[in-house]
């Protein structure tokens, strides 16, 4: 690609697109997640300075290439663009609008990236008080989990304005195959709150269909094959299904594993059902399948894959 | 078609592919599905009796070349395969073990092919009382609705020996474009069941998610995109879309009318609703799912498109 | 009682209120309702003859001094009046209206009393037949559990004609202290569902607020004395509460043993959707009640009392 | 009661119990509930100054001898007392903690009671900064409605430490007559959630088996004796019955005006649905009761009291 070119000349400098693009790049939380995020970041040749609570989180990174910060004030010093890719609300507000937050001693221009999946309102708040320092913030949550986050083929769905959507394609590119803009400021985190609930409602619903077909004696390559092209078909059934043995390199076919956890999908639902309470939506699958999902986490099911509600239907864990 | 060469020779007799055909039809049922489908097997040129107690129900079909008969018990005695296409377990279980039903008079080796959608248990006791007679019988449900109904291209759902499925099939390809074999006798209604289930569920999921989003500022067709390129995905979302104007030619976009009616949405997750509690499956999104279209009913939409729930979960009907 | 006077009399004749009574009792279905319910009758001093596939649980019965029958038709033909109690619509079915069943051998105006909890349609269905036979019939389930049937304390909701429930008063006064005419045959079941489905949603609601409340930071205590003084108040609440150590003699204060089974409850629930799917009522806590249940028994708590559901949602069983 | 002869002596004084007391009181929030609340303690003798956005609350609060302030800050500066009573989490955190709100220029050891119904977060949060600034603040939230608001009838469940609470009660009980100590801040709250929500399952229960059994063929007086003596009882089924014409007084005997309103109750269970949410506690009837009174909302029954649930099951309204 010709865009190595371009690179060379100046830390931050025009792509070929004509958008601005950044070279100090920022990092905060390298978890499960964030560390492959970071460390495609660094692939791709960016300089990149990483911040972690957990060290041992960041001396991996180290060897990859990365400077470290010691506290978040340090690195936003230096940065054109930050990352972050943190658990929860409470961490997020607490990492950009807390005493020492990003937004504590962050310089004006610099473009600040949330990648947590978070609630939108959230979201929102934050991007009011960055406005205030004229900093630019977007959110950027992810779908593709693990493998994805590894192999650099994540999507972002975006909320911004146009401009810092323009701006944040390069370096999401880097992480990324798909970057979608989804509207203002926490319609990524909307837009990923919605299609996940209707995984977690489509998933249930398979997992009920296959349990039910069966217990009526019907053969579950029959029920996948008629409901597959069929009006039930959906992505849990056709590419996904919880069933052991159907498909051959899912979760279900090798003990639940890997995939996309039963926390997490409580996690989102959890922020589904808030964003619907205060804006007076009506869910009542969406809110049953947030019921169901923690029920699963206090039985012990938290680490496996969301698809493992088929067995829990058939009360076989 | 050489088929119509064979069919002159003898009333009953071999098809090209070595399987029993026929020619002395029955048709029991003559509503907005029967007529259609009778009609589609007069055109075939087949020999036709039709009965219904709605005497203009029969009229329609003897302009079009059919024979009425006065009653099941004449109609039975000179058949060589029946179809019933009744809306209910209770006028199923009369019309076949009725003190008058077709099992009271019927000849040995007809095949009845039952198309309604009932409860599968319903079809398994028929089933047994036909054994005992030396009558052949499968369940034969349908999806397409009156459109394919009409068109001859619907979908027929078989429940019963291999032997009766080979034998059924030519007659049903009269009608449908896809004759699928699902098991023993019950698996066909138990197939429909269970896609229609997961059908309501993953469209009231859809109707759910685009009300939530727009009510977090979402525009409809960015999370139109997002959904139906990720995991969300299902056939409600992607080709059945609940919002109006999303896509062309679907009921949403048509005031809700045509499509598949909430009433038989309702009454497909009653019989899923029955057959799940008679083999203790656990159901709670297809159980609520049942109590959502419940009311959409008892709230005056039972001959709206089932895809409405989006305007009864943004309370605008 | 000076009725023991009168009953020296004659077999069948009239008590101290103008009632016909019955001396020949039999009884069918010695489990452990059943047991209990018979060995009652017996103390009253009527003569009694039992029956069960069980022939243990005859024999009990038999050193109390009951006669047994060989079979159903046998019994049925020396007696004024006969008591059934069995576990399911089905058994029930045969029971009645088997080849050998009640019905093929009984004497005209015999009085039959079904105790079964079962559908109130099959309660119905049974009773259309026995009238054909100018034989008597009320259904008559029972509350109350195991300890009020060995007590003699049970409730019977009676459903049948004005002149039956009067006939069959004395012979449930001898197994219960509360005798309820609910209606025509199949209300006392119609009584019962109902009632077991209020029972276990504000079971689960009690088990759902003791919960948050604890999450919350609120004595368990303090959440008890404010809810059972306020709009909150129910049975479960006040007289059975769920939660361990509140009330000193319930099943939760006793490891959940004793009491009314999850299996029990998830039985009785499932009868109301039974009904509540045939007559098209809108059940929707009703139903998650029952998905609930059904839960708790998939998972191995169908013989633990059914306030276990308090430990269900806390995730510790 | 010789209370009166201390409370001439100055404005802050000892009650025979030892508790210091107010004369000069503040007051927020004249709606429906405070303007009944404000003039009970006028009623009590006690000097009142009132704010209210809305200016016509206040002139009815003057002629009764109130006085009005022009803001919070100014009303602040005077008073010993104050007691809010806001519609909703938002009002009650700019009220508090806004730039020119209560704490903003609240004196030291003034008693701040929040009566509001409000997220006990949100109880909590206020808590906290009160604390720093040195002032004292209890949550107290209400039952009872409008009628017991203006007959100084309330039941207070109170949220915070002993001293607090001790200091509260000769206030409160110028409007209530049921003061109860529920544990620390935000458990009043608690407290008040957990009650309703399992009073809206309660109601919502006890609409499904009257309606189901009248489906049924049961009558509803019958159904009302055998529940109200059996384990199904609960306070909606005994006092507040939703079936017009069983219970003299109450809403449903009234067209269902008057009582407690679903916007009110859908209130109540969107906070509960919300503690739930952050406390991660199972609420599965919660839950879907909260979705139900929500669809009630929109359906345009918001200012029907909360047992038109039942005429909505039924598919009346």
């Amino acid at each position: 690609m010709c865009l190595l070119i371009f690179r060379l000349k100046s830390s931050t400098w025009i792509n070929m697109a004509g958008v601005r693009r950044f070279s100090k790049v920022g990092f905060v939380g390298l978890g499960n997640m964030g560390g492959h995020m970071a460390r495609n970041i660094l692939k791709k040749g960016y300089e990149l300075t990483v911040f972690d609570i957990d060290k041992s989180a960041m001396s991996n990174l180290v060897k990859d290439g990365a400077k470290t910060a010691s506290s978040i004030t340090e690195m936003v010093k230096d940065v054109d663009v930050l990352i972050s890719m943190l658990p929860s609300n409470q961490q997020v507000l607490d990492c950009y609008t807390g005493d020492n937050g990003i937004l504590s001693s962050v310089k004006k221009n610099v473009l600040l990236i949330d990648s947590s999946t978070i609630d939108p309102f959230v979201s929102k708040e934050i991007s009011i008080k960055a406005e205030k320092k004229e900093v630019k913030f977007i959110d950027s949550p992810v779908s593709g989990g693990i493998n994805a986050a590894r192999d650099g083929t994540l999507t972002f769905m975006v909320g911004g304005s146009n401009a810092n959507f323009e701006a944040a394609k390069s370096i999401l590119e880097a992480m990324g195959s798909r970057i979608v803009h989804c509207g203002d400021v926490g319609m990524g985190q909307a837009a990923k709150l919605c299609n996940n609930m209707l995984l977690a409602i489509s998933m249930i619903g398979t997992a009920e269909i296959f349990n039910l077909g069966q217990r009526l004696g019907l053969k579950e390559n029959v029920l996948n094959d008629i409901v597959n092209s069929s009006s039930g078909k959906c992505w849990s059934s056709e590419l996904y299904n919880p069933v052991p043995g159907l498909l051959p390199d899912v979760p279900s076919s090798k003990n639940y594993e890997g995939g996309f956890s039963t926390l997490l999908m409580t996690k989102d639902l959890s922020l589904a059902q808030s964003a619907a309470t205060r804006t007076d939506a009506l869910i009542p699958l969406g809110s049953l399948a947030y019921q169901l999902y923690k029920m699963l986490n206090s039985h012990g099911l938290s680490q496996k894959d969301f698809s493992i509600i088929y067995q829990f239907i058939r009360g076989k864990c």
